[in-house]
């Protein structure tokens, strides 16, 4: 499959990392891939700089927004959630009709410490996103653990879920294939509902947050557990 | 111990009724116990007068809400979100010291089907509490589950958590202990710190209800699941 991968943070790299070794053919995309591409040192977090990172995927492209989607079936935004209106304006209408696989959280860090979520809680980043852009076929899922979670489920023990949310049934279809390539079991896909259940996942990241401060650690996920049968 | 519970619905008949069969004095607390009583018909969900509840429970009795503190060394608030400022003023000074156990959700119906939190995301009730009555001694907690799962853990099979917020070490420790009575194993119970982290948990409502829709059952929890020890 053709995929394109929006943002060149750990996530956009995490998952086209491993979209690329599942034999997927992946052009990531951003707002401009010479001025990335000219960074030679790492980030501030420490991670590589993008050519040194990209020289480690020989299959995987960097292009502009628009021509990172020109040939994709699937897009996946993990750009921040204040840039991913602006990131889907620069893609230009050939992402209509596209799925758009919204991995993003749309956290303010305008309110101190812990960031907030700009929408609050009368609106999500993922109605945002199918309100602005309605030929899109937006999917939220993935946005309620690290990355490294996303495409490893393993990395925890037993059974622990990942939330979908969507207008598109047959764009859910595609997304649920590709997160059980990831390794996601059948029963741990929580299909909640149409795309204003993604403000039950976004707001997850509350708690979250403070988890990873409480377990110093953001390997850890969240379990839906149900009554005893009996 | 002496303890008062705020509110009539199941969340407080609930928690009544387990600290009595426990062996604690309770005291319900309401606006108005002599209209409450005078109520003779089930309520719209099928929930049995409050005079006949009462007649099943002989410890228990039921006071104006300053009456019903003036013994108290815990209060619970088991009071609707909207109501609870409120509840909490009709006490009056003699509720100052002592521990609040606030088991309410700041819940807002007037934004159609599902209800949104009406301190948004950059408050919670928990906080507004205790910022509006600073001499009380604030425990958020058992705010994310059904009310039957509250006092028994073991509906659900395995592992699942109860979170708590508060200020006040000692407060958090004499909650804990209830918690453990129970039937709270110790390594589930997750204190998050002080009472900000309450937004942590109020916000884990936009999903618990979405959840309740999906799974057609209040009977589950959230289980935090860690990384496999290597």
């Amino acid at each position: 499959m053709n995929v394109a991968v929006f943002g060149t943070g750990v996530v956009g790299r995490t998952i086209a990392a491993q979209l690329s070794g599942l034999g997927h053919r992946v052009t990531m995309g951003t707002r401009n891939p010479e001025k990335t591409l000219a960074k030679k040192e790492p980030d501030r977090s420490g991670n590589p700089s993008m050519q040194e990172w990209l020289s480690q995927y020989n299959g995987i492209q960097l292009k502009d927004y628009a021509k990172s989607v020109t040939d994709a079936e699937v897009v996946f935004n993990c750009t921040l959630g204040s840039a991913s209106v602006e990131a889907l304006r620069l893609a230009g209408p050939s992402i209509n009709g596209k799925i758009l696989v919204d991995v993003a959280n749309p956290l303010d860090f305008a309110n101190g410490m812990t960031p907030t979520l700009s929408p609050g809680n009368t609106d999500s980043l993922g109605e945002l996103l199918q309100r602005t852009f309605p030929e899109v076929r937006v999917v939220k899922t993935l946005n309620t653990m690290t990355a490294a979670i996303m495409v490893n489920p393993s990395l925890i023990d037993g059974d622990h879920n990942v939330f979908i949310s969507g207008n598109d049934a047959s764009a859910k279809g595609t997304v649920k294939e590709l997160l059980r390539s990831f390794g996601w079991k059948e029963q741990t896909i929580l299909d909640l509902g149409d795309i204003t259940t993604a403000r039950g996942t976004e707001q997850l990241l509350p708690i979250w947050l403070r988890l990873w401060g409480k377990l110093q650690t953001p390997y850890f996920n969240f379990n839906i557990v149900r009554k005893a049968t009996s």
